[in-house]
């Protein structure tokens, strides 16, 4: 998407071709900075200190880091136990992400099958560059079949239709469109004007940061909300979509997502405002029914008692609650299906209910 | 309540009775000041700048504000044109707060009826010190009613009762006890084991900065959330009761207050979490029947864009957002009744409906 008027991926070659560039992200939206990524430890680094974050991408940079391993080489034996040595270090980074193990998986495998070093160096920067394209043109095709979403509310609308979104789904946390975004992305480029309500989404904020940035950037008119206003807005009939993203879709349509994401399902349902969710089907767990049974991860207190931002120049961060008040940070909450309108995937949109999901992915009626 | 060990309350005569004492509830929870006031210019400064906040202290505050400007006067004309300028002078302090308008009427109405300037003066200081411990009253009697509702919660609970309330309906914003605290403060005061769950409340953090000090003070156990854990809490079971105030209350019990009010009320319905308001029956708008004809006042942008806090040992502000994105600001929601359990007043506790509202208060029918 656009940078600065610059068409932008999340994680690119040099143009040499000599090193791989990602944004760190930690330091958006005050400062756009770019790193260069040469070796599996800049990639370990990265994707543990979160400058990369979301699943899509931190996948796309961690195949890279296998590649990185072979490249000195000197034979074939050791081109091998180096990438095997790389895949278990870059596994250690972020080691609840899923899609890290399995982008690590696949490029270690395309490298034990090939013959020569070069050849598996080769062989891994391919598989690599492989993964990433495959991210984008999911994202893509969500993007499309979102968009046929917001067309048919657009339809006999004299104003922009407003979309409400809930964290950053966006293409940072991808390579490029995002999930929940790509439809809004590929309805304003193709001149359908949208709104976007941005939910700030504490407790940290990927919502205010990154998606209010990767909106401005890209010139779609957005407007960022506390994660309190979403309910009111949708009263006073200020929203006509809710679209968000997944980190984890179960068999019946139960949507694993950012803290906070169940109390604008709510708020939508009593309001009759449709409820989308956008997910590649990499996330869907077709082996999990009700959603209640995952495990959902508490980080830090500190990311609720403290607030990140930017003051006199400089990153500050503020203490918000009393020094000695406890705090609770659940990363995740469930959205049961029943209050999910549809699920937008890179093979269509679906209602959130078995019989729907698998006739989409009629493959997965095997692994249930 | 207690700070510090000691008894307070939120506005005081000093020891020898000279000045008016008030916490200057800017710097909570990071720094205790306490403020003299001696002078109609200085309660008006207190309550436009927020050094008082909630409407029941901004009443009493301005009431004192009117005794003020009685003071010096030479005779009784010119005792009641001061009380007069005084009191023009305090409406335009927060011309929204409605019971500022109303207390700074009655300490008037005092003063014009009474004879000398001395008797005048009196007069002035006696209607407010009324006002004050009309204030208290009022609280305890909710904090009594509400009691009996966490008692019975507590009956056969082998754990603390778990509590979730939004924003700060507490003594601060009283004088003593608050309107949602109340029934805490006297559980915990009486031997039943509470646990708070205190919502931040962005975006001015009222939660986080006043309710969480409030309690610590206090010694009652709690933890602070963003205000998107709620529903999730409430869906693990974890909440047992969500008790929140009200700015206004409509005669058929649609609850005015602050914005993510109804988030929590809807995720409080989908998980038969009982749902009670506490309020004294002076904010309740008989001429009101339908909640959303309320104006909901939209506030300063960057009360969203920036967050105040405490960094380095001083108070700080940081954007969060990009520097150019737009925000929106709406201050308060509306609760439908069909989703409040309770209301909790000084009279007792009702439902939520007309008939049940008048039976408590037999003479607002006249004022329908």
């Amino acid at each position: 998407m656009i940078v600065d008027g610059t068409p932008r991926r999340s994680i690119w070659w040099s143009d040499d071709h000599r090193v791989l560039q990602i944004i760190d992200q930690r330091h958006l939206p005050h400062r756009f900075i770019v790193e260069d990524l040469a070796t599996t430890e800049g990639v370990f680094t990265a994707i543990r200190e979160m400058h990369v974050r979301g699943a899509p991408l931190i996948g796309a940079a961690a195949g890279y880091g296998v590649a990185f391993a072979v490249a000195d080489a000197k034979n074939g034996a050791s081109a091998d136990d180096a990438a095997r040595a790389a895949a278990a270090r870059l596994l250690e980074s972020r080691p609840t992400a899923i899609n890290l193990a399995w982008a690590v998986e696949r490029v270690l495998a395309a490298v034990l099958k090939a013959e020569s070093p070069v050849e598996k160096k080769s062989a891994a920067d391919k598989e690599s560059d492989r993964i990433v394209e495959e991210e984008v043109d999911r994202c893509r095709r969500i993007g499309e079949y979102g968009l046929a979403v917001v067309e048919e509310l657009a339809r006999g609308l004299d104003r922009p239709v407003n979309i409400l979104t809930h964290c950053n789904a966006g293409w940072l946390a991808c390579v490029d469109y995002g999930t929940a975004t790509a439809p809004i992305y590929l309805a304003h480029d193709r001149g359908i004007p949208v709104h976007v309500w941005v939910d700030e989404t504490r407790p940290r904020n990927q919502g205010a940061r990154l998606t209010a940035w990767e909106l401005g950037q890209h010139g779609i008119p957005h407007t960022v909300i506390v994660d309190n206003a979403g309910g009111h807005l949708m009263q006073q009939e200020l929203v006509d979509l809710v679209l968000v993203g997944s980190d984890r879709t179960t068999r019946r349509g139960d949507v694993i997502n950012k803290i906070g994401t169940y109390q604008k399902a709510l708020a939508a349902y009593d309001n009759d405002v449709p409820f989308y969710v956008a997910l590649p089907s990499s996330s869907i767990d077709w082996s999990m029914s009700d959603g209640r049974a995952a495990p959902i991860e508490q980080r830090d207190r500190d990311e609720v008692r403290y607030v990140q931002g930017w003051a006199d120049g400089r990153a500050t961060e503020v203490l918000v609650t009393p020094p000695d008040s406890p705090a609770a940070n659940y990363a995740f909450d469930v959205t049961p299906a029943r209050l999910v309108t549809g699920l937008i995937t890179e093979r269509g949109v679906c209602e959130a209910d078995p019989e729907a999901m698998l006739s989409l992915f009629p493959e997965a009626n095997t692994n249930g």
